[in-house]
């Protein structure tokens, strides 16, 4: 997606140990237009595919989630990263490893608000190991849900996790697939 | 907001511990067409205030103030609770009490995306204490922007936060206000 691609280049910042950082528009400071034009294109590459819910993981999945929730009209989950009193104990659990924070936690979602029937289009912003949507797919499974594909923004392509989850049979729509980064600031994409 | 309360009466359970259950709809599972209702209110509230920037906390305010930010077209930053390394050196930082899950986390804020000149609006899920407004509002007065209001989605009237915020000058527009709950399912408003 050339939209994306073009912010990245020019708001994008290569950080020392393989960081992208891209907080000006897409994980902290968040360009909810940009989002938008994000969840349309990700309307138009499952059209038909009937998708009845989103399902993604705090925090930095959910702004992106919720736009794309208004886009394809659906209700919206996002997987919590620890358990909270807030949520009653019958939930589906997964581990999950950040390599950014270098932890491992756990996430959950109610069973209430997953389930059979569902059709589910996973979001995320990055793809890197594939850990987050690994564990969301779990979730997904043990809820006996369908993921019918993942919608993500920026997949660094070089890393094992969109290829691994790709032969698992996991259809990924990426809207920017770096291929190559560096901290002179060459960041290039596979179109 | 009637549509608010409706909800929070049909689909809200009350807990032990005067927790209000609304992952069905805010903050687990999210409606967004009602996040869309809710952000419209919002913006016939603080019409003609010229608001350019959305502050809200993750993780459960990110949804509301994304939806919020299409609403008033511009854009959203999260302050988030903890240091990443994704996240330079240079930020504003505040203490907030979370009574929810009886913790002290620090937020911050990088201060690229948020400055003099910023009239901003604080959007969040919840405001019972005022713990996450007052600390939104420290890094507002930090950065030197403007706070113009508070949108708040449920408010806990028969709690401080929202008392003890007004008195020190901050507009808050909570769409539900709720002067009274228990466990046997009653919920009341102020209307």
């Amino acid at each position: 997606m050339n939209l994306l691609e073009e912010r990245i280049r020019k708001d994008g910042v290569v950080m020392e140990g393989d960081v992208l950082k891209v907080d000006g528009f897409l994980n902290h400071q968040m360009d909810v237009r940009l989002f938008q034009a994000m969840a349309e294109e990700w309307k138009r590459l499952f059209a038909g595919c009937d998708i009845n819910k989103i399902l993604t993981i705090e925090a930095s999945g959910i702004g992106i989630a919720c736009i794309a929730g208004l886009t394809f009209d659906c209700p919206v989950v996002f997987a919590k990263k620890t358990k909270t009193r807030n949520i009653a104990g019958d939930v589906y659990r997964a581990e999950v490893r950040s390599y950014t924070h270098n932890n491992i936690s756990e996430v959950i979602v109610s069973k209430k608000y997953l389930g059979a029937g569902d059709r589910v289009l996973l979001i995320d912003d990055f793809l890197a190991n594939g850990a987050a949507l690994a564990g969301l797919m779990e979730l997904a499974a043990m809820a006996g849900a369908q993921v019918i594909g993942a919608g993500i923004a920026i997949e660094k392509a070089y890393q094992p996790g969109g290829k691994l989850l790709r032969e698992r049979g996991l259809r990924i729509e990426s809207l920017a697939r770096i291929s190559a980064m560096d901290e002179s600031g060459r960041i290039e994409f596979i179109s």
